[in-house]
């Protein structure tokens, strides 16, 4: 091949940081690809537009099928995002025989399976390293490298808005409100957070995540997803006291008969590698066997590492396309596994709840939790009285962090105390993770 | 391909662990590599040893060559290390145009270039992912993710021994000589020690992850190289009191027109990523642009966290032999940089000294150190007169913590301040990493 002609769908954030990073020293690249790389045009929404990467060369249009299906391009690096036209024009191009490199990871946790035939069926690649933690290499290692492990869970803090705003509430004690408009103010939250705060993102890439690591089709929908809006510095700084930090995190495990797929906000043991993950950086935490314990982090998202990631993906499938070959990745969606219902998710759990301040109460509520089969590991009761949690409840302030037991436990046991006549509310629930060797 | 056959050479700890690994689900392997995998002949060195893997099947031999040039073998797993009788198997079944993987660190350091070649001119495939880190992905991240990058510097705890070692004197107080042989009686450390203690171990990792990052030929002698026997636990005592931890690190920087190598003992700040790096854990930190900082962490040795490389990589190089292919890697040594004199080298420093505790002292002292350029960051003086250094020394224990100077510059000013009569002795002097921005 004399050289491996690109177009872009799409060049905001993503495909610009892409476009720069293939641009910036292109014999370099040339050589690590085995043949020059040629960006030969590119469907933006507005061509017009000024643009922070040079195009010289690069013919613009408005119409993103025609670079798909365009017989002069090799390659089509689909950056535009969504799952509408998107979808579109990453079938049209796997059609045409042309290898794809997507950062979308909507598209690949909705539309994957149906794709990733497509691209077999016609003998193309479809690479998707830039859609799940930004610019930390993951989708290749989890594919390629770790491929010869049984995977037994995938942790990850893939959403770099929230922990940017989980980080800031543990640092400051100010409320979630405030410091998501500090993030919109910056630049890192969007106008409308809903996809990020509420883990919605998260779940994609989580989908991404357990499909890879289990090989088995997993749908989002699949995904029990909580967010971090109801999140109250007062969890924060109890977490804190009893030895632990707020995360969200995205939680794939193998259970045996099925998988067990989470997106909430956990306590993490303050001496766990994921606890010193902070601001916008990601990590991904995978236990497996033989391999042990890995971890991978780094920046999760903008234009810069996102870019890398695509770059990175586009290199690779021109190296390919050079050679004649395709990569593929091993994915075999043959192992369909059920997911665990939300009764059935095992963790240990925090529990914040306002009770009467009287002799015996502790005693009857521990009582609770043991003809629940629910076993307590720490236990702190403070006078304090002020509750934060949106209702008119008062009381003593009781917090219970539980060995590992099964959500429906839990319920039952939280049910029966809302009962109690000494039990005022129950403010919080949250699940932890890393404590009896999860 | 009907099937691919494998012959490995050595079934010592990495060899037994990578075949367990292949053989625990061999359909799921067979699915992931494309192609059904058997491993036919072993070459050992005691056919008659009992071994705790099954070798039903395989069958044995004492012939490490015959194994390399079996025309019935298309994969051969070297993992006999040493670079003898190693570089002449590789040799001989990259010229017989077999794909090798490995896990012999010394062997790619040392012969890396002229094997590469042969791979080439062979298309035979040559991969070595389990030559450094252990079971993290490290190789191909570093050779395929982070391609599109200009890296800055690599950044590793790349020995398993060492930072046990020291994981264990910073918990402990206790001196190297005694940790070192309770993590020879726990296996942690070889009878002989030298290998790892002395840094030998991490110069050559280094110069793989040198050779990957910076798309140049670097022999192992070039890695400048001080070990961890000398560091003393009131160092270790006196850097957390200043806020920094001790790590052997390995360090490899873009310099601009050199490259910095080097492997020392260096105190890196509590909260930077590499602190919580414990045990035997290894981590790899990455600095490049696009992408940012990225870290790579996991077991950095033993049985079952190579074995999980070395068999990812078995696995990658048949499914690449089922296609007809090869990966390669896109190594090109044309850019042969200089690398940098001890003199050279840029970092800030820590220096334990003993003085005469008398009015003035600190001032001269700080004097000479700005005579040479060097400016101070920390400093820390304490009244006790013991000193463990190994001298007879005493006086009050003065600690400098530098900003960012060359080496040539803190040793001129040492060498001034041996004249002195107010100094009594330099106790001891070693790098920090993570201070000043690098």
């Amino acid at each position: 091949m004399k050289e491996v002609r690109i177009g872009f769908v799409g060049l905001g954030t993503v495909g610009a940081g892409a476009l720069a990073a293939l641009t910036a020293e292109p014999e370099t690249i040339a050589r690590k690809a085995g043949t020059p790389l040629r960006v030969t045009r590119a469907a933006v929404r507005d061509p017009e537009l000024p643009r922070p990467v040079d195009l010289n060369g690069v013919a613009l249009t408005t119409d993103a099928l025609a670079v798909a299906t365009d017989p002069e391009i090799d390659l089509v690096v689909e950056v535009m995002g969504g799952v509408g036209l998107a979808r579109e024009v990453v079938s049209a191009a796997l059609r045409a025989g042309k290898s794809v490199v997507t950062a979308n990871k909507e598209l690949i946790a909705k539309h994957g399976r149906e794709l990733f035939a497509l691209a077999d069926q016609h003998g193309a690649d479809l690479a998707f390293e830039g859609s799940v933690g930004g610019g930390i290499p993951i989708i290749a290692p989890l594919g390629h490298g770790l491929t010869a492990n049984r995977v037994h869970q995938v942790v990850g803090i893939i959403n770099g808005t929230t922990n940017y705003i989980l980080s800031a509430m543990t640092r400051s004690g100010q409320p979630f409100d405030q410091l998501l408009a500090e993030a919109q103010a910056k630049g890192y939250a969007e106008a409308d957070p809903t996809d990020d705060v509420e883990g919605h993102d998260a779940a994609y890439k989580l989908t991404i995540l357990a499909m890879l690591a289990f090989n088995t089709a997993v749908a989002e929908e699949q995904v029990y997803r909580e967010g971090i809006s109801s999140l109250q510095p007062e969890d924060i700084a109890l977490a804190h006291q009893l030895g632990y930090v707020f995360k969200l995190l995205a939680v794939a495990k193998d259970r045996g008969d099925r998988l067990e797929l989470r997106v909430s906000p956990c306590l993490v043991p303050e001496k766990h590698p994921l606890a010193s993950v902070n601001d916008v950086y990601n990590a991904i935490f995978i236990e497996a066997e033989p391999v042990g314990q890995v971890m991978f982090y780094g920046r999760g998202a903008g234009a810069d590492p996102t870019g890398s990631a695509v770059a990175g993906d586009i290199v690779a499938v021109a190296r390919n396309l050079g050679r004649g070959g395709r990569r593929g990745y091993p994915l075999a969606f043959d192992d369909q596994r059920p997911v665990a219902t939300l009764d059935q998710i095992e963790s240990s759990y925090y529990v914040r709840m306002r009770i009467v301040d009287r002799a015996g109460v502790l005693a009857t509520l521990a009582g609770v939790l043991g003809d629940h089969g629910v076993s307590i590991a720490q236990v702190l009761q403070t006078a304090h009285n002020d509750c934060d949690c949106g209702c008119d409840c008062a009381g003593a302030e009781l917090v219970w962090i539980t060995h590992h037991t099964t959500e429906a436990s839990i319920r039952d046991s939280l049910s029966v105390m809302r009962g109690l006549d000494v039990v005022n509310c129950i403010c919080n629930v949250y699940r932890c993770f890393g404590v009896d060797g999860d």
